[in-house]
Protein backbone atom coordinates (compact mmCIF):
# COMPACT_ATOMS: atom_id res chain seq x y z
CA UNK A 1 0.00 0.00 0.00
CA UNK A 2 3.06 2.31 0.25
CA UNK A 3 5.54 3.29 -2.57
CA UNK A 4 8.86 1.27 -2.30
CA UNK A 5 10.46 3.43 -0.17
CA UNK A 6 13.48 3.81 2.73
CA UNK A 7 11.70 3.48 6.12
CA UNK A 8 13.34 3.03 9.42
CA UNK A 9 11.09 2.63 12.56
CA UNK A 10 14.07 3.81 15.19
CA UNK A 11 12.13 1.42 18.22
CA UNK A 12 12.17 -2.20 19.49
CA UNK A 13 8.63 -2.05 20.43
CA UNK A 14 6.46 -4.59 18.74
CA UNK A 15 3.15 -2.56 19.35
CA UNK A 16 4.83 0.15 17.23
CA UNK A 17 5.84 -1.98 14.43
CA UNK A 18 2.42 -3.83 14.75
CA UNK A 19 0.47 -0.27 13.91
CA UNK A 20 2.70 0.27 10.95
CA UNK A 21 2.67 -3.05 9.73
CA UNK A 22 -1.33 -3.45 9.69
CA UNK A 23 -1.76 -0.47 7.76
CA UNK A 24 0.56 -1.56 4.76
CA UNK A 25 3.40 0.84 5.51
CA UNK A 26 6.84 -0.91 4.57
CA UNK A 27 9.70 -0.50 6.90
CA UNK A 28 13.13 -2.03 8.42
CA UNK A 29 13.52 -2.26 12.22
CA UNK A 30 16.53 -0.22 13.59
CA UNK A 31 16.33 -0.23 17.71
CA UNK A 32 18.33 3.12 18.71
CA UNK A 33 20.66 2.98 21.81
CA UNK A 34 18.98 6.20 23.22
CA UNK A 35 18.77 5.83 27.00
CA UNK A 36 15.15 6.76 28.47
CA UNK A 37 16.16 8.94 31.37
CA UNK A 38 14.62 12.50 32.27
CA UNK A 39 16.53 15.54 32.50
CA UNK A 40 15.88 18.05 35.22
CA UNK A 41 13.42 20.91 34.57
CA UNK A 42 12.15 19.31 31.31
CA UNK A 43 8.17 18.96 31.06
CA UNK A 44 6.88 15.50 30.47
CA UNK A 45 5.86 17.18 26.37
CA UNK A 46 9.79 18.30 26.21
CA UNK A 47 10.87 14.70 26.95
CA UNK A 48 9.36 12.65 24.96
CA UNK A 49 9.87 15.09 21.99
CA UNK A 50 13.55 15.20 22.91
CA UNK A 51 14.10 10.94 23.37
CA UNK A 52 11.60 10.94 20.16
CA UNK A 53 14.15 12.88 17.92
CA UNK A 54 17.15 11.71 19.80
CA UNK A 55 16.02 8.52 18.48
CA UNK A 56 15.64 9.08 14.86
CA UNK A 57 18.57 10.95 14.58
CA UNK A 58 20.88 8.69 16.34
CA UNK A 59 19.88 5.60 14.19
CA UNK A 60 20.20 7.89 11.08
CA UNK A 61 23.61 8.91 12.17
CA UNK A 62 24.72 5.22 11.95
CA UNK A 63 26.50 5.07 8.52
CA UNK A 64 26.00 1.28 8.09
CA UNK A 65 21.98 2.40 8.41
CA UNK A 66 20.23 2.21 5.15
CA UNK A 67 17.02 4.01 4.47
CA UNK A 68 15.67 8.10 4.12
CA UNK A 69 12.78 8.45 6.73
CA UNK A 70 13.72 7.37 10.29
CA UNK A 71 11.25 7.47 12.88
CA UNK A 72 11.39 7.82 16.48
CA UNK A 73 8.86 7.34 19.31
CA UNK A 74 8.17 7.83 23.03
CA UNK A 75 5.86 7.10 25.41
CA UNK A 76 4.70 7.66 28.88
CA UNK A 77 2.45 7.55 31.31
CA UNK A 78 1.52 10.75 33.28
CA UNK A 79 0.00 10.65 36.69
CA UNK A 80 -1.02 14.25 37.19
CA UNK A 81 2.52 15.53 36.58
CA UNK A 82 4.23 12.34 37.73
CA UNK A 83 5.86 10.21 35.12
CA UNK A 84 5.19 6.20 34.97
CA UNK A 85 8.27 4.73 33.36
CA UNK A 86 8.64 1.14 32.83
CA UNK A 87 8.37 -0.65 36.20
CA UNK A 88 11.87 -1.88 37.73
CA UNK A 89 10.57 -4.34 39.67
CA UNK A 90 6.82 -6.77 41.19
CA UNK A 91 6.96 -4.34 43.51
CA UNK A 92 6.73 -1.15 41.75
CA UNK A 93 4.18 -2.53 39.24
CA UNK A 94 2.03 -3.17 42.01
CA UNK A 95 2.19 0.55 43.28
CA UNK A 96 1.91 1.92 39.57
CA UNK A 97 -1.05 -0.14 38.78
CA UNK A 98 -2.88 0.83 42.75
CA UNK A 99 -1.77 4.60 41.90
CA UNK A 100 -4.20 4.30 39.00
CA UNK A 101 -6.98 2.49 39.91
CA UNK A 102 -10.27 4.40 40.04
CA UNK A 103 -9.25 7.04 38.44
CA UNK A 104 -7.75 8.95 34.85
CA UNK A 105 -4.14 9.54 34.04
CA UNK A 106 -2.83 10.90 30.71
CA UNK A 107 -0.69 9.10 27.85
CA UNK A 108 1.86 10.80 25.91
CA UNK A 109 3.63 9.82 22.83
CA UNK A 110 5.62 12.33 21.42
CA UNK A 111 7.01 10.82 17.59
CA UNK A 112 9.92 12.44 15.30
CA UNK A 113 10.52 11.95 11.82
CA UNK A 114 13.91 11.97 10.24
CA UNK A 115 14.29 12.79 6.70
CA UNK A 116 18.03 12.06 5.70
CA UNK A 117 18.01 13.72 2.21
CA UNK A 118 16.69 17.16 3.37
CA UNK A 119 17.28 17.38 7.31
CA UNK A 120 14.38 17.87 7.57
CA UNK A 121 12.59 16.42 11.10
CA UNK A 122 9.07 17.30 12.26
CA UNK A 123 7.96 15.92 15.53
CA UNK A 124 4.76 16.40 17.18
CA UNK A 125 3.44 15.42 20.98
CA UNK A 126 0.07 13.69 21.43
CA UNK A 127 -1.72 13.59 24.46
CA UNK A 128 -5.04 10.95 25.48
CA UNK A 129 -6.88 10.69 28.82
CA UNK A 130 -7.62 7.30 30.08
CA UNK A 131 -9.66 6.34 32.69
CA UNK A 132 -9.52 3.18 35.01
CA UNK A 133 -12.12 0.98 36.68
CA UNK A 134 -11.20 0.42 40.71
CA UNK A 135 -8.72 -2.60 40.55
CA UNK A 136 -8.76 -4.83 43.59
CA UNK A 137 -5.63 -6.46 45.12
CA UNK A 138 -6.50 -10.19 43.44
CA UNK A 139 -6.68 -8.20 39.81
CA UNK A 140 -3.15 -6.01 40.70
CA UNK A 141 -1.64 -9.06 41.66
CA UNK A 142 -3.14 -11.68 38.97
CA UNK A 143 -2.36 -9.06 36.11
CA UNK A 144 0.83 -9.02 37.61
CA UNK A 145 1.28 -12.39 37.48
CA UNK A 146 0.94 -12.54 33.48
CA UNK A 147 4.34 -10.78 33.01
CA UNK A 148 2.67 -8.72 31.07
CA UNK A 149 3.32 -5.10 33.11
CA UNK A 150 6.64 -5.25 33.23
CA UNK A 151 8.35 -4.16 30.43
CA UNK A 152 5.34 -1.32 29.64
CA UNK A 153 5.35 2.37 31.13
CA UNK A 154 2.70 2.88 33.43
CA UNK A 155 2.63 -0.98 34.23
CA UNK A 156 0.05 -1.61 31.88
CA UNK A 157 -0.95 -2.15 28.02
CA UNK A 158 -4.32 -1.23 26.03
CA UNK A 159 -3.86 -3.51 23.92
CA UNK A 160 -3.17 -6.36 25.99
CA UNK A 161 -4.73 -8.17 28.41
CA UNK A 162 -4.95 -4.82 30.32
CA UNK A 163 -8.00 -4.06 28.57
CA UNK A 164 -9.53 -5.44 31.45
CA UNK A 165 -8.86 -1.97 33.47
CA UNK A 166 -9.75 0.19 30.39
CA UNK A 167 -13.04 2.11 30.88
CA UNK A 168 -12.55 4.53 28.92
CA UNK A 169 -10.42 7.14 26.95
CA UNK A 170 -10.35 10.45 25.65
CA UNK A 171 -8.15 11.10 22.08
CA UNK A 172 -6.21 8.78 20.07
CA UNK A 173 -6.27 4.99 20.96
CA UNK A 174 -3.11 3.88 18.70
CA UNK A 175 -1.26 6.78 21.09
CA UNK A 176 -2.32 4.78 24.15
CA UNK A 177 -0.57 1.96 22.22
CA UNK A 178 2.39 3.40 21.73
CA UNK A 179 2.51 5.84 18.68
CA UNK A 180 -0.07 8.29 17.38
CA UNK A 181 -0.61 6.60 13.65
CA UNK A 182 -3.05 8.89 12.17
CA UNK A 183 -0.46 12.11 13.00
CA UNK A 184 2.75 10.03 12.37
CA UNK A 185 1.00 8.94 9.04
CA UNK A 186 0.22 12.49 8.20
CA UNK A 187 3.70 13.17 8.76
CA UNK A 188 5.01 10.84 7.04
CA UNK A 189 2.48 11.38 3.97
CA UNK A 190 4.18 15.71 4.30
CA UNK A 191 7.43 14.30 3.87
CA UNK A 192 6.62 12.44 0.86
CA UNK A 193 7.49 8.70 2.21
CA UNK A 194 4.44 7.66 1.83
CA UNK A 195 0.90 7.66 0.00
CA UNK A 196 -1.22 4.89 2.01
CA UNK A 197 -3.73 2.16 -0.40
CA UNK A 198 -1.65 4.21 -3.76
CA UNK A 199 -0.81 0.73 -4.77
CA UNK A 200 -3.92 -1.42 -4.40
CA UNK A 201 -3.82 -4.50 -2.30
CA UNK B 1 -8.07 -17.07 35.49
CA UNK B 2 -12.17 -17.52 35.53
CA UNK B 3 -14.15 -20.41 37.92
CA UNK B 4 -14.52 -23.80 35.33
CA UNK B 5 -17.89 -22.25 34.38
CA UNK B 6 -21.01 -22.33 31.38
CA UNK B 7 -20.45 -19.31 29.78
CA UNK B 8 -21.95 -18.92 26.22
CA UNK B 9 -21.06 -16.41 24.12
CA UNK B 10 -24.43 -16.29 21.59
CA UNK B 11 -22.47 -14.55 18.51
CA UNK B 12 -19.98 -15.21 15.69
CA UNK B 13 -18.00 -12.24 16.33
CA UNK B 14 -14.71 -13.00 15.87
CA UNK B 15 -13.74 -9.13 17.41
CA UNK B 16 -16.06 -10.49 20.77
CA UNK B 17 -14.62 -13.81 20.93
CA UNK B 18 -10.81 -12.17 21.19
CA UNK B 19 -11.70 -9.66 23.61
CA UNK B 20 -12.89 -12.22 26.00
CA UNK B 21 -10.19 -14.73 25.29
CA UNK B 22 -7.52 -11.98 26.13
CA UNK B 23 -8.79 -11.81 29.57
CA UNK B 24 -8.95 -15.74 30.01
CA UNK B 25 -12.86 -15.86 29.82
CA UNK B 26 -13.45 -19.24 29.29
CA UNK B 27 -16.50 -19.86 26.86
CA UNK B 28 -18.23 -21.60 24.30
CA UNK B 29 -19.70 -19.80 21.24
CA UNK B 30 -23.00 -20.49 19.82
CA UNK B 31 -24.47 -18.05 17.40
CA UNK B 32 -27.94 -17.03 17.93
CA UNK B 33 -30.54 -16.91 14.26
CA UNK B 34 -31.91 -13.58 15.52
CA UNK B 35 -32.59 -11.96 12.20
CA UNK B 36 -30.79 -7.72 12.91
CA UNK B 37 -33.90 -5.63 11.63
CA UNK B 38 -35.17 -2.54 12.79
CA UNK B 39 -38.36 -1.98 14.48
CA UNK B 40 -40.60 1.07 13.65
CA UNK B 41 -40.69 3.79 16.46
CA UNK B 42 -37.63 1.71 17.85
CA UNK B 43 -35.09 4.38 19.30
CA UNK B 44 -31.29 2.89 18.98
CA UNK B 45 -30.47 2.44 22.52
CA UNK B 46 -34.05 -0.23 22.07
CA UNK B 47 -32.79 -1.49 19.27
CA UNK B 48 -29.26 -2.84 20.39
CA UNK B 49 -31.24 -3.76 24.09
CA UNK B 50 -33.38 -5.84 22.49
CA UNK B 51 -30.87 -7.85 19.87
CA UNK B 52 -28.97 -8.35 22.72
CA UNK B 53 -31.38 -9.66 25.15
CA UNK B 54 -33.12 -12.00 22.14
CA UNK B 55 -29.54 -13.16 21.28
CA UNK B 56 -28.94 -13.97 24.67
CA UNK B 57 -32.24 -15.63 25.53
CA UNK B 58 -32.94 -17.54 21.81
CA UNK B 59 -29.69 -19.43 22.62
CA UNK B 60 -30.71 -20.26 26.00
CA UNK B 61 -33.91 -21.45 24.86
CA UNK B 62 -32.15 -24.61 22.74
CA UNK B 63 -32.60 -27.40 24.96
CA UNK B 64 -29.56 -29.04 22.70
CA UNK B 65 -27.38 -25.90 24.22
CA UNK B 66 -25.07 -26.53 27.26
CA UNK B 67 -24.28 -23.75 29.53
CA UNK B 68 -25.74 -21.11 32.11
CA UNK B 69 -24.74 -17.80 31.75
CA UNK B 70 -25.67 -17.03 27.74
CA UNK B 71 -24.11 -13.12 26.05
CA UNK B 72 -25.74 -11.55 23.79
CA UNK B 73 -24.61 -8.47 22.07
CA UNK B 74 -25.03 -5.90 19.25
CA UNK B 75 -23.47 -3.09 17.89
CA UNK B 76 -24.20 -0.43 15.58
CA UNK B 77 -22.62 2.65 14.14
CA UNK B 78 -24.58 5.85 14.75
CA UNK B 79 -24.19 9.06 11.81
CA UNK B 80 -26.43 11.77 13.66
CA UNK B 81 -29.87 9.55 14.04
CA UNK B 82 -29.53 6.93 11.01
CA UNK B 83 -28.70 3.50 12.32
CA UNK B 84 -25.48 2.38 9.70
CA UNK B 85 -25.44 -1.62 9.70
CA UNK B 86 -23.50 -3.72 7.19
CA UNK B 87 -22.91 -2.43 4.17
CA UNK B 88 -25.21 -4.62 1.64
CA UNK B 89 -22.30 -4.04 -1.40
CA UNK B 90 -19.06 -1.89 -2.31
CA UNK B 91 -21.28 0.84 -3.37
CA UNK B 92 -23.12 1.42 -0.02
CA UNK B 93 -19.44 1.03 1.96
CA UNK B 94 -18.53 3.37 -0.41
CA UNK B 95 -21.33 5.86 0.68
CA UNK B 96 -21.05 4.69 4.49
CA UNK B 97 -17.44 6.24 4.79
CA UNK B 98 -17.82 9.13 3.14
CA UNK B 99 -20.56 10.24 4.99
CA UNK B 100 -18.23 9.30 8.32
CA UNK B 101 -15.33 11.45 6.69
CA UNK B 102 -13.94 14.44 8.87
CA UNK B 103 -16.53 13.84 11.01
CA UNK B 104 -18.02 12.64 14.69
CA UNK B 105 -20.15 9.44 14.87
CA UNK B 106 -21.49 7.36 17.75
CA UNK B 107 -21.15 3.35 18.33
CA UNK B 108 -23.38 1.51 20.28
CA UNK B 109 -23.12 -1.88 21.44
CA UNK B 110 -25.62 -2.96 23.53
CA UNK B 111 -25.53 -6.39 25.48
CA UNK B 112 -27.32 -8.96 27.86
CA UNK B 113 -26.23 -11.50 29.87
CA UNK B 114 -29.26 -14.20 30.48
CA UNK B 115 -28.87 -16.78 33.94
CA UNK B 116 -30.95 -19.69 32.87
CA UNK B 117 -31.09 -20.97 36.46
CA UNK B 118 -31.92 -18.15 37.90
CA UNK B 119 -34.08 -16.37 34.76
CA UNK B 120 -32.35 -13.31 35.61
CA UNK B 121 -31.42 -11.14 32.39
CA UNK B 122 -28.86 -8.44 33.09
CA UNK B 123 -28.20 -5.90 30.07
CA UNK B 124 -26.78 -2.61 29.48
CA UNK B 125 -26.00 -0.26 26.38
CA UNK B 126 -22.77 1.84 25.85
CA UNK B 127 -21.93 4.46 23.25
CA UNK B 128 -18.59 6.03 22.28
CA UNK B 129 -17.79 8.81 19.76
CA UNK B 130 -15.78 8.15 17.62
CA UNK B 131 -13.71 10.81 15.47
CA UNK B 132 -12.58 10.31 12.08
CA UNK B 133 -9.86 12.06 10.08
CA UNK B 134 -10.43 13.45 6.47
CA UNK B 135 -10.78 10.59 3.85
CA UNK B 136 -9.39 10.93 0.26
CA UNK B 137 -11.11 8.74 -2.59
CA UNK B 138 -8.10 6.68 -2.43
CA UNK B 139 -8.07 5.93 1.14
CA UNK B 140 -11.71 5.01 0.50
CA UNK B 141 -11.64 2.92 -2.12
CA UNK B 142 -8.28 1.18 -1.19
CA UNK B 143 -9.58 0.58 2.13
CA UNK B 144 -12.64 -1.52 0.54
CA UNK B 145 -10.43 -2.61 -1.81
CA UNK B 146 -8.78 -4.90 1.33
CA UNK B 147 -12.27 -6.46 1.90
CA UNK B 148 -12.10 -5.36 5.69
CA UNK B 149 -15.49 -3.34 5.49
CA UNK B 150 -17.77 -5.16 3.96
CA UNK B 151 -18.82 -7.65 7.39
CA UNK B 152 -18.74 -4.86 9.89
CA UNK B 153 -21.87 -2.34 11.06
CA UNK B 154 -20.28 1.13 9.48
CA UNK B 155 -18.19 -0.05 7.26
CA UNK B 156 -15.25 -0.07 9.14
CA UNK B 157 -13.08 -2.16 11.68
CA UNK B 158 -11.38 0.01 14.47
CA UNK B 159 -8.88 -3.19 15.50
CA UNK B 160 -8.20 -4.01 11.90
CA UNK B 161 -6.89 -1.82 8.86
CA UNK B 162 -9.32 0.82 9.61
CA UNK B 163 -7.38 2.46 12.65
CA UNK B 164 -5.79 4.65 9.85
CA UNK B 165 -9.25 6.82 9.91
CA UNK B 166 -9.63 7.12 13.62
CA UNK B 167 -8.05 10.39 14.88
CA UNK B 168 -9.55 9.96 18.39
CA UNK B 169 -12.67 8.22 20.28
CA UNK B 170 -14.37 9.57 23.80
CA UNK B 171 -15.62 6.70 25.58
CA UNK B 172 -14.93 3.01 25.63
CA UNK B 173 -12.68 1.11 23.28
CA UNK B 174 -13.60 -2.04 23.27
CA UNK B 175 -17.26 -0.99 22.94
CA UNK B 176 -16.09 -0.03 19.31
CA UNK B 177 -14.44 -3.03 18.57
CA UNK B 178 -18.18 -4.91 19.68
CA UNK B 179 -18.48 -5.40 22.98
CA UNK B 180 -18.01 -3.16 26.23
CA UNK B 181 -15.72 -5.31 28.24
CA UNK B 182 -15.43 -3.93 31.20
CA UNK B 183 -19.01 -3.25 31.66
CA UNK B 184 -19.98 -7.00 30.38
CA UNK B 185 -17.25 -8.23 32.78
CA UNK B 186 -18.89 -6.37 35.92
CA UNK B 187 -21.87 -7.94 35.13
CA UNK B 188 -20.19 -11.30 34.74
CA UNK B 189 -18.95 -11.35 37.95
CA UNK B 190 -22.31 -9.86 39.43
CA UNK B 191 -23.83 -12.90 38.37
CA UNK B 192 -21.65 -14.83 39.85
CA UNK B 193 -19.98 -15.91 36.15
CA UNK B 194 -16.44 -15.06 36.71
CA UNK B 195 -13.72 -13.36 39.11
CA UNK B 196 -10.91 -12.43 37.11
CA UNK B 197 -7.52 -13.60 38.08
CA UNK B 198 -8.95 -15.51 40.49
CA UNK B 199 -7.15 -18.80 39.41
CA UNK B 200 -3.59 -17.48 38.64
CA UNK B 201 -2.34 -17.85 35.67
Amino acid sequence: MTLPVDIVLASASPRRRELLERIGIRFTVVPSHVPEEELTGESPEQHVLRLSRDKALEVASRRDVAGRWFIGSDTIVLRDDTILGKPANVEEAAAMLHSLSGREHRVLSGFAVHDRQTGLTLDDVVSTKVRFKELTAMEIAGYIATGEPMDKAGAYAIQGIGVFMVLGIEGSYTNVVGMPLCEVVAVLERLGAVSLFENPV
